[in-house]
């Protein structure tokens, strides 16, 4: 096909792009910043040096007001070798083995006790885990992801988070990639059709402002 | 953040972009093909003829092996309208109102009886609707994802069809979506991660196989 | 196995059939009035008169309050007759096709536009259906379940909805089945287990009380 | 309301209670004999001595032939316990704390490195838990269901199960329950919309003709 449009013009009048209310219960939900992802020597990893130090500077901005935040893992049994489809496509991903330290959540972050921490197998936080109810039991009304990478789990969990029933915050700072170009073409994606991507700083006041 | 490294080094190293064995039952979901997205004087719309034409194609080759196809469709309730939360982020969507020609799946379409219709208020063809369930309950094995839009809903049916158990192809000319940047950025994306981008040709010839 | 103990004793040890903190947004959900169920000369049908009064006086007390409501349906397409697991356990259950009178929700119950209708294949309006987010997306934070049957689709709905998150409320009036033994069985284990199980008049006052 | 009929002629004018036919891949599902309900002096438990039994001779029988068993666990984390609904209505699953004796599979029952563990936070086996992508990616076709309790996460389990597209078997020697009357009207209620109930040699021919 041909595209005789600008895409600027095409989406405007599409109609998408807007933006959401936000509201006055947000949660955090922080997409596989274990050391697998964030150790740029560990072959699914990448220099995330930065989107770590934002995301924890955003979960430290919510802990006032007690925002809840959500750690995601991914992480596989030998059982799951033989039995998740994905590890067909990316058998990569076999190098998070249940129990190792690639699948710790990087120790930068600040964690508690209180916090969750989700353990997955797919890509989006929500798919096959108890994270919709868990949202829904804390009677959140607003989602802000952060976390690696903004092509893959990053995004699967922003479109699964809005389906979910949550309007969604991306703050740009707080996500990474192990590639430019992807990065980019999802930031656009999301921003026009999923979420409000928003600057760490317009996020942090968000939550200082509760 | 900054890349040092050409994207394709960074992906071969994280052990991305294999394929998938294929399976002897596999599936056909059409997304969003619907008026709505096919008629270019709809504003959520593109000239998709060359996407019908080719999806039309691959349905018609499935038919010996009574290859199973599903229709998906976008469609809103007045009740929707104030509890969607999709509809805040893309208020456009709200021109896909149920009962009218715009959610009718395009004419242009070998559609039967026996074909599934699943409709959706979310970009996954997945996400609240019955069709992990129906895959399942038919023994299917492989998903086949054609229809619209690329960047949109494919690319999330995709995703979900992945983490629902099923190795997916997507044929190429069977996509197709409103602007080529985001098209080719997520297929890309879906070569790289979640599904094996083929020739309709590789994709008919496979089913004629059957 | 044998049992050395009254029932009562060994569920008051197990630490179960406490009571929810009831919320400030509940829903109602109404399961599966339609003529199909409440017609006596269908064949899945019983009198169920009772409990279609019963749930008329709940939604109406809700009203004042703007207190969601969505009732449900079970509908089957051609297509599904060959592909639901589900008929083959309950073949009875075909009587129910898409588009007939059988499907429709009972003309007794008070219905405006502003009220959803999920139709599902399955026994729990939440598995297949886009509910759970849907009542996300609404911020409800409590659940009444009303309808048809206690024993099939309301405990089925009632296990789900406090799976998603919710605190559950069962109006013994506005629930009703087609035999007397599950009817009973059932309303005992979801107290003990699933939701509370209150009086019409207790769950009225609530309503009112918003 | 009033039964005017015995519930057997109810029931067969409804076509409920029919029977599956039965896959040749199926798999087995054993539901939460961890300690903490296999062991009579934990305060969730019962002398399930006889149920582990008959679950471990199924298991064994369907060996020669690879079939997959997944075993599942009931787990609360220190965050769980302000967030999980469910701890609400049945406080005393908290005695359930992840990482701890009770929620460990009992060891009387034969588990290999090959066999799945599900950990989960409600009734069903299904809900927020990867358990349905499991099964279809394992291409299975039938889930035969054992474990505790029959009127609690058990019939969760066979309804999701038959939700997700599965024929369901539940030999009657492999499912236990703390009192015996919700054991026998889950019983009932399976067999009639649900599940085939059979005997254990029944089930266990099954598995050794594959």
């Amino acid at each position: 096909m041909t595209y005789g449009e600008p895409t600027d013009h095409t989406y405007a009048r599409a109609g998408l792009g807007a933006s959401f209310r936000r509201g006055a219960r947000p949660a955090i939900v922080v997409v596989d910043l274990s050391n697998g992802f964030t150790d740029p020597e560990h072959p699914l990893g990448a220099d995330l040096t930065d989107v770590v130090s934002a995301t924890a500077a955003l979960v430290e901005a919510g802990r006032p007001a007690g925002v809840p935040v959500v750690y995601t893992t991914v992480a596989y049994t030998p059982a799951d070798l033989g039995s998740v489809v994905w590890l067909q496509k990316a058998p990569g991903l076999a190098a998070l083995p249940a129990g190792s330290p690639a699948i710790e959540i990087d120790a930068r972050l600040p964690r508690t006790d209180a916090d969750h921490v989700v353990t997955k197998k797919g890509a989006s936080a929500f798919f096959g885990t108890g994270l919709a109810a868990l949202l829904a039991g804390l009677r959140v009304d607003t989602v802000l992801v952060c976390g690696a990478t903004t092509s893959g789990c990053v995004r699967a969990t922003v479109v699964d988070a809005l389906q979910s029933g949550f309007p969604v915050l991306v703050p740009r700072e707080c996500v990474g990639d192990r590639a430019g170009g992807p990065h980019e073409a999802s930031l656009f994606d999301i921003q026009a059709k999923y979420g409000d991507v928003v600057d760490l700083t317009e996020a942090i006041e968000y939550l200082k402002g509760l």
